[in-house]
C-alpha cells in the first residue's frame, strides 16, 4: 500500500500519543482512505533522554540530527509540536519553503504569526493546518473554515482554558476559595505547577485571536485584546451569582458589530440556562451565532495528548485527501475593520461592595453612578460585617469607559468600604 | 470576477432560503474565495405557482423545462432540495451522469440509496455532499468525515428530531399530556399536521442510520434498525423521571461493540447532569465518544429553512475549493458487521406500573423479574390508585429478550392491573 511519511518535531505528551493514536487507528485509515500514515523520522533535542515507553520502532526512528531531517525525502508532512515561539517558527518556516506540508498544535505561534505563516504555505503551495492549537479536541477551526464557511458569524462566546474552568468548577463544587481551588487542581494535574498564563486569560486571548481571526475573515492581534483573569473570583461571587440565575465563567468573547469587533477575555455571569454554564470541570466549549445557522455550540476535551492528537490526526488525514491548500483566507487585506473601540462598548456589571452602615450610603453610591450614567437594574443586601453592609449591584447595560470613571469615584467614596468584584454579566448570550 | 453555477431542484423553504443566504453572504465569499457563486436556474414542477416573495432576478430563473436545465452548461454543481424519493433519485443520478456535482439535503433518499449513490459520483469523479440530511445546521457529517477520521468512533447518541423534543420539552415545561403538547407544537408550528413520521421515530431513524454509517465505516440500512416513538411518555414518566434525577429524550443511540453494532431509537431516561439532558425545545444535538478526542457533543437548530440553507451552502463551497471528492468510503465491502444482535443486547430499564394493594403482589411481580435474571436495582411505591398501588421500577442492566419474555408474564400476571410505561434509562451516557 502507498504511504504518506510523517515527520514529526518533539515527542513531549503530544507527540507520544500521536504515535499511540496512529498505531491504534491506522488499519481504520488503510482500509478506508487505501493509504497508509507512517511515521518516518522524530526530530528531539536530546536523543539520549530516556525514553523507555516506546515501542522498538518509534525508538528506531528518532533524530537530533536537523539537516537529516527536514531532508527526508520520504517525509511528506511535518507535524510541529514541539512549542515554543522562535525555534518552532524557523522549523516551520524551513519546513514550508523546501515544500512539505505543514501541521501545528502550537497556539502561540498561530496565534503570534499565523496571517504570515499561511501566506508563505500559500506561496510554496502546501498546506498549513492548526486545528489542534485553539481548544485540543474540538474541531472548531474546521467547522469555521468549512462547514460554516457560508455564513456571516456574529458571535463567538467560548470556555477556551480548561484550568480556569476546572477551578471554577471546583470553587462552586467544593466550596473553596480561588487560592485553595488552585492549589486542589495543582495536586491533581489539572494546573500547571507555574499556571500564570492559564489564570491570568492569557491562554484563552490567543485561541479567541486566532478563532475570530478566521470567523471574521480579518487578522485580529492578539495585543488588541484586553484580558482579566479568574484571580478576583471569590466564593461569595459564585454563591451570589448562582443565587442571582447565574455562573460564573472565563469567557472568550467576540462579537463583530460591523463598524468594529469587539473582543475580551474575561470572567462573566452567564445565565444558568445557557448551555455554557454548565460546561465542567476541564471541558472547553465554543457557543456561535450565524446569520444562517443561527446558534451553535460544540464541547469536548480542550487538552490533553490523545484529543490534541486527534485533531493533529484529522489535519493530516485531510491533507492527504485534498489537493488545495490554504484556500481560505486570514488576513487583514480582505476586511479592515477596527478592533475594541472601547467608545462604543456596553455591557452589564455585577458589582459586589462593602458600604458603610450609615444612613444615605447608599444613595451616595447610586448617586456616583447615575451621575454617569450606570443605571442600576437591582441592589441586593446580603449581610452586615461589622459596621459594613455587602450589597450586589446589577446594572443595566452601560457604557464601559462611564463604568470606569464610576468605580474610580466609588472606590473614592467616604460611603464606600470596599469594592469587591466587578464582573460583566453576558445577559443576551 | 469567475463563477460557478448552481442549479437549484426545488423552491420550497429550503430552497428559498439559500437564495436569501446567498443574497446577503455572496460578497463575503467572493472577498475571501475570489470565487463568485451564481444560481443560474431553478426547476420546480409548476412554473405558474404564485411566488410573490421572490426578488426578480430569482424569478427570471425559474423554469421546468427538465431537459434545459440538465443540459445547461454553466450549472457546475446541482442542489437537490425538493425532497422525496424516487423523483430525486433519478434526477440526482441524471445529475451525475452528466458529471454535474451534487447538494442535497434529502434524508430519506441519502439513508436508503446512500452507498449506491456515492458509488455512482465517485465513478464519475463528481461530488455529492449531503450535510444538510442530517441535523440541518450541525454540520456533524463534516465533523465525521474530516476532523474526526482519525478516531475510531464508539458511541453515538443524538436528539436527532426537534419535533419530538420540543414536545417532550413542552410536556415537562408545562405539564401537559402528550396530546396536547402535540396540539400546542402543532399550533405553534414545530409539528407537522401529520406527524407520525416524527413521532414515532422514523425521522430520527434515517437520521442515525445515515451518522452510523459513515462513523462505523459500514452501510446500516435502516430496515436494521428497531425503532420506537414518544406517543407512550406520559406526563407521570417525565415527573418520576425527574425524581429520579433523570429527563426523557428520545435518542438514537449507535455504539460499535467490535462484533456487531447497537443501534435503536427509543426514548430513554438520561441523567441531568449529561449534557444531552439539557438540550430543550426544537434543538437537536448529537454527543460522541472517540478513542482520541474522547468525549464531544455539537447542538443546534436541526430543521429550518435558513440553518438547513447554511448547510447546503457550506458542501458548495466546499466543492468548489476541493478537487478530490468522495475521498471516503460509505459501503459494507470495507467492514461487515452484524447490526443489532439482539441477543446480545443489554439495557437498564425504567418500568412504571399499576399492581393490586394485595399483600404479596410486589412479591409476585419481583419473583417474575427474578425468575429472568432480570436484577432490580430500585422499587419506589408513588400513589394509591383505587384498588392499585402505582410503582417505578429500576432495573440492573438485563438482556433484553430475557426482559421481553418477562414483562409478557408480568403483563397476564394476576398481580398487574396494568404495566404503563417500560422505558430504556441511559446511565453510562
Amino acid at each position: 500500500m502507498d504511504y504518506i511519511g510523517i515527520g514529526i518535531i518533539g515527542l513531549g505528551t503530544v507527540g507520544k500519543d500521536l504515535v499511540n493514536l496512529l498505531n491504534e487507528n491506522n488499519c481504520i485509515i488503510e482500509k478506508r482512505d487505501k493509504i497508509s500514515i507512517k511515521i518516518v523520522q522524530i526530530l528531539v533535542a536530546d536523543v539520549k533522554k530516556k525514553r523507555s515507553d516506546l515501542d522498538d520502532y518509534t525508538k528506531s526512528i528518532i533524530t537530533d540530527n536537523q539537516s537529516e531531517f527536514f531532508n527526508n525525502k520520504k517525509i511528506n508532512i511535518i507535524v510541529e509540536l514541539m512549542g515554543g515561539l522562535t525555534k518552532a517558527y524557523d522549523y516551520i518556516v524551513k519546513a514550508i519553503k523546501l515544500n512539505k506540508h505543514v501541521v501545528t498544535a502550537n497556539k502561540d505561534l498561530i496565534a503570534s504569526k499565523g496571517v504570515e505563516l499561511i501566506k508563505l504555505a500559500k506561496s510554496n503551495k502546501v498546506a498549513l493546518e492548526f486545528e489542534a492549537s485553539v481548544c485540543g479536541g474540538i474541531p472548531i477551526i474546521n467547522m469555521l473554515k468549512t462547514s460554516y464557511a457560508g455564513n456571516k458569524i456574529k458571535i463567538i462566546y467560548g470556555i477556551l482554558n480548561g484550568t480556569t474552568n476546572y477551578i471554577l468548577s471546583l470553587m462552586e463544587s467544593n466550596d473553596l476559595s480561588f487560592e485553595d481551588a488552585l492549589i486542589k487542581a495543582q495536586n491533581e494535574g489539572y494546573a500547571e505547577k507555574n499556571p500564570t498564563n492559564d489564570i491570568n486569560g492569557l491562554d484563552a486571548t490567543s485561541k479567541i485571536a486566532i478563532l475570530s481571526s478566521i470567523a471574521f475573515n480579518t487578522n485580529v492581534p492578539m495585543e488588541s485584546i484586553k484580558y482579566e483573569g479568574i484571580k478576583g473570583i471569590s466564593r461569595e461571587d459564585i454563591l451570589y451569582a448562582k443565587e442571582l440565575g447565574y455562573r460564573i465563567k472565563l469567557l472568550g468573547v467576540a462579537k463583530d458589530l460591523e463598524d468594529y469587533i469587539k473582543i475580551q477575555v474575561n470572567p462573566v455571569l452567564i445565565p444558568k440556562s445557557h448551555p455554557l454554564a454548565n460546561i465542567d470541570g476541564v471541558y472547553n466549549a465554543v457557543y456561535l451565532e450565524g446569520n444562517g445557522f443561527d446558534k451553535s455550540m460544540i464541547y469536548g476535551l480542550g487538552a490533553g495528548g490523545l484529543a490534541t492528537a486527534s485533531s493533529v490526526l484529522g489535519d493530516i488525514i485531510n491533507i492527504i485527501r485534498k489537493k488545495d491548500y490554504n484556500k481560505f483566507i486570514w488576513s487583514n487585506s480582505y476586511r479592515n475593520v477596527k478592533i475594541n473601540d472601547s467608545k462604543e462598548i456596553y455591557s452589564n456589571y455585577y458589582i459586589r461592595m462593602h458600604i458603610k452602615d450609615i444612613t444615605g450610603a447608599l444613595s451616595i453610591i447610586t448617586g456616583i453612578f447615575g451621575n454617569h450614567e450606570v443605571g442600576i437594574f437591582s441592589v441586593n443586601q446580603k449581610r452586615q460585617l461589622g459596621d459594613s453592609l455587602e450589597v450586589v449591584i446589577v446594572t443595566h447595560k452601560v457604557n464601559e469607559i462611564n463604568m470606569e470613571y464610576a468605580l474610580i469615584l466609588v472606590n473614592e467614596s467616604k460611603a464606600t468600604t470596599k469594592v469587591c468584584s466587578v464582573i460583566k454579566v453576558e445577559d443576551n448570550i
